[in-house]
């Protein structure tokens, strides 16, 4: 089968595939992109399933790369803290990051929209109802089936992507190929869907400008704003056990348990009790893999480290993988051969370190978010972000707000731990002087400077 | 599809597979098992291939449970000890374990032959040269391919067993279940077998009675014999970097290094260099998955747990889930809905004990085995055996000689790595008398009696 070297396949139209083709047409190639949904322009995929993210800094730079930064402008309602409701009701604003700072609520499908034309007026070819059965690795070739009936497709070019999602069938094949390593891990909890609507007043049923959380220790719920005016809501609970998924059945069970948790969410969901026997039950996964790149094949975004949801890095830890490799791309004038290998050994780490950090907030969400040390440690941090904005930067805004990579936001935000722990006394109980601070600053300060000589 | 209670299918003919049908037959099912190779007894599966196993307590165990120990006797040599080469020729010798006790070299292929003829005796249907395409966990329907032509057969049972090794078909179809955890992760190293073959005279080249090796701290060779007088040889060897696979291409350099590192093996391996070119490098990979079981199937052997051969427990543990399986389905009445989950639960852990042991193993025998230190606490343990033979087991006879459970013998190695690094001062550098040995069996009784309470 010809291809000339300019031909790129991507598996995968979702919001990685897509935007990694407007990349990569920019760049003069042709890019034909095989999706096996419908098209989203003509159907909504989420229809009954309004999946939710949160858009920040390392997403919206990959999409200011390419132009496209205004264009999703419309898209965004802006969050700018955490907004916690005690089992009374009561409610607790905590602010993400400074003044100006913030992560956008944004609906999966309405982006993937916006990308998939943008793609396509970029020139990229995309074949949607085309499913890719299986990849070979040796002669990269794809075979793609066509949903709707026909002959399976054997196609191939000078570079494969897989963004095809954490069920990834490319990456399904790489794990023929000796040296693979890879390994899916569940959480013992699911999730489950639920939508506030807007008032009868058609305004937001609840605050509009932040991400709700009902933290209650082993469980939480959360909601998001859409542009609709209604709430995405996911409620993160034990898939078995004592008060779990498996226990709640009957609808007596159901609106009592919603009745004792959350009391100020049951007037605002009508029909709560028959919406959650309704709404199917969804599991969460952690995905590791390497290498992502077997001969002139490679994987990305969830294909190769598909991460639980509560960082809400997953989208934006995928638009950055576009952008470095991208940049690394240039950087090696598209020698794939070379560049391949070498992006998928960098990136690597800065994907475990994300995937370490979005299982550890999950902790930190269902439950430290009502704890008084802790929201008194944010402030403390809040503080000494602002006396030292280039020397202390809480972890939470490194990856959320920053360009530090994942890995160095995990190990400096190690070191704050130890500073923190080691200080204690300093902040837990008073409130700390600025010489307070300083102190603190400076412990950290000598903390980075010795592991920096000992990694050298 | 009828089928009646009795009837089990197995995917895998080989040694767990055929182990299986046996102890089924044996308890009044209809078993059928598929493989995917031809029969065993008309082909010699391993031609070129050799690989032997070290069949030990274990493996003994669940053989004798259906009378089947004498059977296998006349293909068992027995290894006393680790015969230890260093680098100018000398050997040191190391009892595996008290007199009588010993490890048996024996050919995978001719063990399997013997398993596949004992079962056929008991009623076993075997289709050879039938693959397992798939199993649909939902239905359990197990699609069956016949590899010489003709159609997919579609078949199911009471109960599925995927006895189908470390790439088994029945765990790739678990793999689409939500819930299923899996990781598969590779050595750096690889191997390559290579053979010595008799003398001249019709003799073995090396003492027959033990497992040769040759420790090279990163690389190791070894050696085991074969009732033709020759030996199996594997040599293990990073795959890529300085000294590799990889870097070791020309003739000239695979002399100089059997040369420098081998140099008694040299005049033993005929055509060494021609040999090492010829022969396929293999890799070397652990899985781990739980569950094993997803409704009426279940995953066996290497199939949930294959791991690296480096404490000889492959078969070993695979015939042992035979065993412990087949006692747990005794007493629970065959009741496989309950049973199933349970088995799974109870023996993942020792599947992940044995598992991260032989990885442990790979570093002991490349690298510590000509260290003094590890020489003298192996002579020290086995001292310590005598003098309190229920007290102080050393771990590598718990793990090969005894039926203490895996993980036990991975939890109590601890505690004596423990006493013996904490009383170092009492034996390392000098011979402790027998109340230096009664202090240090004191310490670890303590120790042992404080954990069982902290469990308790």
């Amino acid at each position: 089968m010809p291809n000339s070297k300019k031909d790129i396949i991507i598996l995968g139209g979702g919001l990685v595939g897509s935007l990694l083709s407007i990349y990569l047409a920019k760049e003069g190639f042709q890019v034909t992109v095989y999706e096996k949904r419908p098209d989203p322009r003509i159907e909504d995929l989420d229809a009954g399933r309004s999946i939710n993210l949160a858009l920040s800094h390392r997403g919206i730079k990959a999409l200011t790369e390419v132009g496209l930064a205004e264009t999703v402008k419309p898209e965004l309602i802006p969050m700018m803290g955490r907004i916690m409701h005690d089992q009374k009701g009561k409610t607790n604003y905590q602010a993400y990051g400074k003044k100006g700072q913030f992560i956008n609520s944004v609906s999966r499908n309405r982006l993937n929209t916006v990308l998939v034309k943008e793609a396509i007026d970029e020139g990229v070819v995309f074949c949607f109802e085309h499913l890719c059965e299986k990849v070979d690795t040796r002669t990269n070739e794809a075979f793609i089936r066509p949903i709707n009936g026909g002959e399976t497709l054997i196609t191939t070019a000078s570079l494969i992507v897989g963004a095809d999602g954490a069920f990834s069938s490319m990456r399904r094949s790489f794990q023929y190929v000796p040296g693979f390593n890879f390994s899916q891990d569940y959480l013992e909890h699911g999730y489950l869907e639920l939508t506030i609507p807007p008032t009868k007043n058609g305004d937001f049923a609840l605050e509009k400008n932040g991400l709700h959380i009902w933290p209650r220790g082993h469980f939480m719920f959360i909601a998001l704003p859409n542009p609709d005016k209604s709430f995405t809501c996911t409620l993160f609970f034990p898939l078995k056990g004592e008060l779990s998924f498996e226990s709640l059945q009957s609808q007596e069970d159901i609106a009592q348990f919603f009745e004792e948790f959350f009391p100020d969410i049951v007037p605002i969901i009508p029909n709560v009790v028959e919406e959650f026997k309704k709404n199917p039950v969804s599991s969460l996964v952690t995905i590791k893999s390497s290498p992502w790149t077997v001969n002139r094949c490679l994987i990305l975004g969830d294909a190769s480290h598909a991460i639980v949801p509560f960082y809400g890095q997953g989208m934006n830890s995928g638009f950055e993988d576009c952008y470095e490799l991208m940049k690394m791309a240039k950087s090696m004038d598209f020698d794939w051969d070379k560049l391949l290998p070498k992006f998928s050994e960098n990136r690597k780490k800065d994907a475990d370190a994300i995937s370490n950090l979005a299982l550890k907030n999950f902790i930190e969400m269902r439950d430290k978010v009502a704890d008084r040390t802790f929201l008194k440690r944010k402030k403390v941090e809040a503080a000494l972000h602002d006396l030292f904005p280039d020397l202390w930067v809480p972890q939470y805004s490194m990856v959320t707000f920053s360009d530090y990579s994942y890995s160095d936001a995990e190990y400096i935000g190690k070191l704050q731990d130890q500073v923190m722990r080691e200080n204690r006394a300093i902040w837990e109980d008073r409130d700390p002087t600025p010489s307070d601070l300083a102190f603190i600053a400076e412990k950290f300060s000598i903390l980075m400077t010795a592991s920096l000589k000992a990694h050298l």
